[in-house]
């Protein structure tokens, strides 16, 4: 039997979660895998406040030393969030030797590539499976089981509160204000949803799910981003009359050797996995050359879900023998970003358009000068002086759709409400 | 850069996928992983038959004694299938110290303990993935992300065939016998369509699933078995009224400490996951205690999405260092097998009355003798003679259900046409 000792910053909802389990599940540890875990110290922001029954017996301290400067601690789990205090111990933690168990995605979206170098410098592991989908055991997948693989595309439902959101808005005809506010009550949203309802939380996953998939360390700023805010449900329903579902996705894509990547709302066809995902969940569906198309559906969230990623990181790691633990296996690539040009998918686009003869034939004149085709056009009854258009295009590339927005933000009379993206389906799991 | 040589038994449609893959994969295995593979030898039934010319280049013999006799040989990987010659194959092969990697479902459900300790006893690696729902890396997420949790039920859409059919029946309003048809056209039912119609390659599955998930060997005569030769047009249209789709689901679950095996067509709620996973596809919803509910999704077979398992297995062989590499990381359990008291279920139950006053009055005190509660009662027009009456129970156990069912078998004028299981939804992945 093996013992390993135990450094845990933080004791909020994921570390609770974390000393609950260690606690409920030791004897199937050591019978599985001959080993116990002891959580020897747990280093807390405010010594005062109320701490969970369960986690009592723990030694907490509000001094990061009596984990970092403690040679008895082999593994360090860090529960505290943010990128400051937490890069620092981190940083800390690798450089003593300590393995290193995270579930910040804030802080690995951006530094992931480089703390793990620091890791193997030392000849320690750094773990993240919590980070990305909380319960959902994606990047292990991508790590192991589709290694041999050659990912071409990622979409992910990977903030929960968004997803939350839309279907609610879907289930009950709410409003976004109303859906917000249920979310707000039930605490799957903050007082301030900016980071959920804007992307900006999905965008933290989907940098750490490219690195993995495609080698690459991305800046947020190189993702295309959007937001919930402006849907309706008068969007909602016309999605669903022409077969799709709205989701907040987040889009990883080879198209033509370079990658694209976006976090915005999506049509996705009614009969697509990903469409049928509903309320806080979250789905990452990843399209392999080989391997065809993969979901991995789950709770995205949750002290027991995010928990088990912890502590299955912790298995991984006391059982990865004498291999230098990586947990992201895709090395470092050169796989280039997309352009505008190469940003090619069809469009769901709304306008409103002032209700005067000629209107549909200046609209189309607009789309005419880049080139792009119509697959679907719907035009509704006014309201008032205006009328709603909603126009479905064959695939164009944002180089052919930028100069129609810039003129047609110039024009008088029309306006675009929104323009969103269909999902791209790939081939993958082709058979020849 | 280490180099691993490799035989492999049969070079039909799984192998010739893996040698392809090997091939032009290569590159990016030698630079992730520092390995390279080298297909030294392949063993076929007929040496004649035509194979793919992307395949040309090795060396094929049909005497195994070429592999199994090789010193040069590290890694077999047996794609032959069946319970015989691949039984002889894996154990020779084990014996020789040869690390295996196979597909081969038939042997593995019930010689899978036991060849993994022959495995383990000769100090190599056993590794079968593609053995259960092909393309999707179920086994190792159970066997790895999923070891820190203990798993409360498993539920899976696991044999691509009766998955189609019911699919397309319900898609295009088709019977039974046409969308049969239909998947013998495409190549997905063979000749004789049993082993997939009454679910006995779906309880393959299942007995390895099962032993991943509990660490018990099951034999398939524990698995209560049902398939779907008999669902109709009407069944599918009654039960989407109610809110439900029919899918031919294995399930394991654990009840009262107990565990309940079967594959039998289970209504699953339209909301669940798994009720809008279509055609071909596999999907394997996993509940566990803490993780909560999990689903894996994708193609469950096909050339390239199996064969990448396979490769998958490779990697994941030649990455476990000094570790004995074992891929089950179950360790054996005493867990005892439900009996019909433990078997509790909500049912859907459809039968034919003869049409004569009190036959409503007479049928309920049949389910009144066993106290078994109605949730549900819908009795149709009559044709004929005969009126059809479909009843969703309240749970009730097997052992409560079967007097009923013996009753009703012994009386005149009353005839169950179906009793499936409605799917048991455990909580699992709790807060508290
Ligand atoms: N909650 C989830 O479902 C979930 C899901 C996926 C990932 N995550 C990630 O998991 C991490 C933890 O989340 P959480 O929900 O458990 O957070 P939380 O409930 O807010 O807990 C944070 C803990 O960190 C402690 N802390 C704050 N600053 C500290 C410092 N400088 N030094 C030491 N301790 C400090 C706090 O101490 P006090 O208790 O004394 O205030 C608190 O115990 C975050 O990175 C989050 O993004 C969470
Ligand atoms: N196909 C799938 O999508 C799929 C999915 C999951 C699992 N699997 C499993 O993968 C395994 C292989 O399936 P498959 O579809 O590739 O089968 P297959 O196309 O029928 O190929 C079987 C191969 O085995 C060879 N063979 C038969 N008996 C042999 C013997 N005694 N010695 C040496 N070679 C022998 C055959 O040789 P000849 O070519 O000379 O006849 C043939 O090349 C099976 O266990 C199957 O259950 C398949």
């Amino acid at each position: 039997m093996k013992n390993y000792r135990i450094g845990i910053f933080g004791l909020g909802t994921v570390a609770t979660g974390v000393a609950k389990i260690l606690k409920e599940q030791s004897h199937i540890y050591a019978e599985k895998f001959a080993v116990s875990f002891e959580i020897v110290q747990v280093v807390v922001h405010n010594l005062d406040k109320k701490r969970d029954p369960k986690t009592s017996g723990l030694t907490i301290s509000d001094d990061p030393k009596t984990i970092l400067d403690n040679p008895d601690i082999d593994i360090v789990i860090e529960l505290v969030g943010g990128k400051t205090a937490a890069k620092t111990i981190i940083e800390k933690s690798l450089k003593a030797k300590k393995h290193v168990i995270t579930a910040n995605k804030d802080l690995i979206a951006s530094q992931g590539r480089k703390l793990s170098r620091l890791a193997s410098e030392n000849h320690v592991g750094l773990f993240y499976e919590a980070a990305v989908a909380g319960g959902i055991p994606i990047l292990r997948a991508l790590s192991t089981s589709l290694a041999s693989d050659d990912i071409e595309q990622i979409n992910g439902i990977i903030n929960g509160t968004s997803n939350f959101i839309l279907s609610q808005m879907r289930q009950k005809q709410m409003s976004y204000h109303d859906a917000l506010t249920l979310a707000q009550e039930k605490g799957f949203a903050e007082a301030d949803p900016t980071n959920d309802v804007d992307g900006i939380d999905a965008a933290y996953k989907l940098q750490i799910l490219a690195d993995f998939a495609f080698g690459k360390q991305i800046n947020q700023k190189d993702i295309q981003m959007g937001g919930i805010r402006t849907i309706t449900q008068t969007d909602l329903q016309d999605v669903a009359e022409l077969g799709y579902e709205i989701k907040l996705l987040a889009n990883a894509t080879i198209i033509a050797n370079k990658l694209a990547l976006s976090v915005e709302p999506t049509l996705v066809p009614k009969d697509h996995p990903l469409a049928s995902v509903q309320n806080e969940n979250n789905a990452v569906f990843v399209t392999g050359k080989y391997a065809g198309g993969l979901m991995f559906y789950g709770p995205g969230a949750g002290e027991f879900p995010t928990a088990n990623s912890v502590v299955a990181d912790l298995l991984s790691l006391v059982n990865s023998g004498d291999r230098p633990a990586v947990f992201n296996s895709h090395p470092d690539s050169e796989v280039s970003l997309a352009g505008p040009k190469d940003r090619i998918a069809s469009r769901y686009i709304v306008l409103t358009v002032t209700n005067r003869p000629g209107a549909m034939h200046k609209l189309s004149a607009f789309f005419l000068m880049s080139n792009i085709n119509f697959r679907n056009i719907r035009q509704y009854d006014p309201i008032g002086e205006t009328t709603r258009v909603v126009i479905i295009t064959y695939p164009a590339s944002d180089a052919q759709l930028n100069p129609v927005k810039t003129t047609i933000k110039q024009a008088r009379g029309v306006k675009i409400i929104h323009e969103f993206k269909l999902l791209i389906e790939p081939k993958g799991g082709q058979r020849d």
